[in-house]
C-alpha cells in the first residue's frame, strides 16, 4: 500500500489479506498517525502488526519478480498495459508460482502516481459501473485478493520463465539513466519523465535474471568510461 | 442488510452496490442512529439515500422470488444448502433473469440469525482462510457483488504486440556493440563471440518496434559521446 492515509482502510486491507491468506503487507510512506493508529487498534490483525514500512516503492518491491499496480482508470493517460482483474489474476497466480509478486494499491484520493506506476509491469482494474468507478480502498483490496484465491484450479498453465527481480531491473534502470545523462541524452528539465520512461521500457523487456546481470555489467562499463573521460 | 449497527459498514456496502450496479438496498431493523448517520454522511451514495427500511426480513423479501443468505459458517449448525460463492453466484445470476433476487447480509457480530436464515432458499459463503474466516461486512458485500458481475469470459488479453523487425534489432545490436567496444568492454580476442552474445541477448528481449527505436536513439547518443571524447 502506497501512502495510505486512513487507519480504517489500512485495517480493512490487512483484514482482507488475513481472510484470504496473504500475510505480507508492505506499506510505503504511510501517513504516520494513521499507521500507528491502525496498528494499535483493538483486533488489529497479525498482518497489520507485522507490516513492514518502506520509504519508497523501489525499496518495497526490490525483491519481487512481478509488480502489478491497481487503478480505477481515472483521467490519467496510462502508459501501461491494463487488464481486467479477472484476466490479470490468472497471470498474477502464475507469477506467484515463480517467485514474489507485489500488488500495489495507491493512496485513497488519487491512487498510484505515475511515478509509482513506473515500477509496475502492468496494471489491473476492477470492472465497475461507468457512473461510479472509484472503489473504497479496503473493498478493492478484498475484491482483488478474492479473485486471486478464487477457483485455483482454473486457467491454463503458463510456461514459467524466471524473471529478474525488481531490484535488478531498478539497478539496470539507474545505470542506463547514468549512461544517458553522461551522454547528454537526458533533457535536464525532463529528468523524472525520462526516468519513468526508462523504467517502463525495461519492464516491458521482461528480462531474465542472467540478462539483467549482463546488462548491468555492460552499462557499468559504459558509465565508467563516460565518467573517466570527463576528468 | 439485516440489523447493521455501524454506519461505516452501511456506507461501504452501499458504495460497493453502486460500484457494481446494484441499486436497491433494503435495510431491516437498522440501528437507527447508524442509519441516519450513514445517510447523512458527506458523499453518501444514491443507493444509501434511496435505501428502503423494513421492520422484518419477511417484509423486506416479500416480492423476491429467490432469497439467498450469506454466512461465514461459524459454530452454528446450518439447516440450509451451502454453496461457495463461485458456484452460488451462477445460480444467483440465473435467478436474476427470472425476477427479483434478495441477497441477505447479517449483523456485524453474529451474521444472520437462524430466524433470518429461515427466509432463505439457500446460503453462500466466501471461501476464506480457516484461521480467519470472518470478513468485514462492507468487504463481504463488495466481494459478493464483484462475483455476481464478474465476467467469466474475461480471460487474459492475449498480448498481440508487434515485434521489431530483424533489421531494427540488428541495428541496435551494432550500436550496442560499438558502445561497448568504445568503453573497453569487448575483449579484442572475443569480438565475434561478443557480437553473437549480444545478438542473442537482444532477441530474447522480444522488443516492440517503438522500443527498438528508443534504444537506437539512446545508444546512438552514447556512442557519439564516447567517440567525441576520444578525439
Amino acid at each position: 500500500m502506497v501512502a495510505p492515509r486512513n487507519p480504517l482502510n489500512l485495517g480493512a486491507a490487512a483484514r482482507a489479506m488475513s481472510n484470504f491468506g496473504f500475510l505480507h503487507l508492505r506499506v510505503v510512506n504511510p501517513y504516520h498517525i494513521a499507521f500507528r493508529e491502525a496498528r494499535s487498534a483493538v483486533g488489529a490483525s497479525a498482518v497489520l502488526i507485522n507490516a513492514e514500512e518502506y520509504r519508497s516503492v523501489a525499496e518495497a518491491v526490490a525483491d519481487c519478480e512481478l509488480v502489478v499496480g491497481t487503478t480505477a482508470v481515472g483521467h490519467r493517460e496510462l502508459h501501461h498495459p491494463l487488464h481486467r482483474l479477472e484476466g490479470g489474476a490468472r497471470q498474477l497466480r502464475s507469477g506467484l508460482k515463480g517467485g514474489r509478486v507485489a500488488l500495489l494499491f495507491g493512496t485513497e484520493k488519487f491512487g498510484l502516481s505515475n511515478q509509482d506506476m513506473s515500477h509496475c509491469h502492468w496494471l489491473i482494474r476492477i470492472a465497475t459501473r461507468e457512473a461510479h468507478i472509484s472503489m473504497n480502498l479496503g473493498q478493492a483490496v478484498a475484491v482483488c485478493l478474492y479473485e486471486l484465491t478464487r477457483d485455483p484450479k482454473a486457467g491454463p498453465r503458463v510456461a514459467k520463465t524466471k524473471a529478474a527481480s525488481a531490484r535488478e531491473v531498478e539497478r539496470m534502470t539507474g545505470l542506463l539513466f547514468d549512461a544517458l545523462q553522461l551522454s547528454g541524452y537526458v533533457n535536464p528539465r525532463a529528468v523524472p519523465a525520462t526516468e519513468e520512461k526508462l523504467r517502463r521500457l525495461l519492464r516491458r523487456m521482461k528480462l531474465e535474471p542472467k540478462d539483467a546481470q549482463l546488462w548491468q555489467g555492460m552499462l557499468r562499463q559504459v558509465v565508467w568510461k563516460l565518467r573517466s573521460e570527463k576528468t
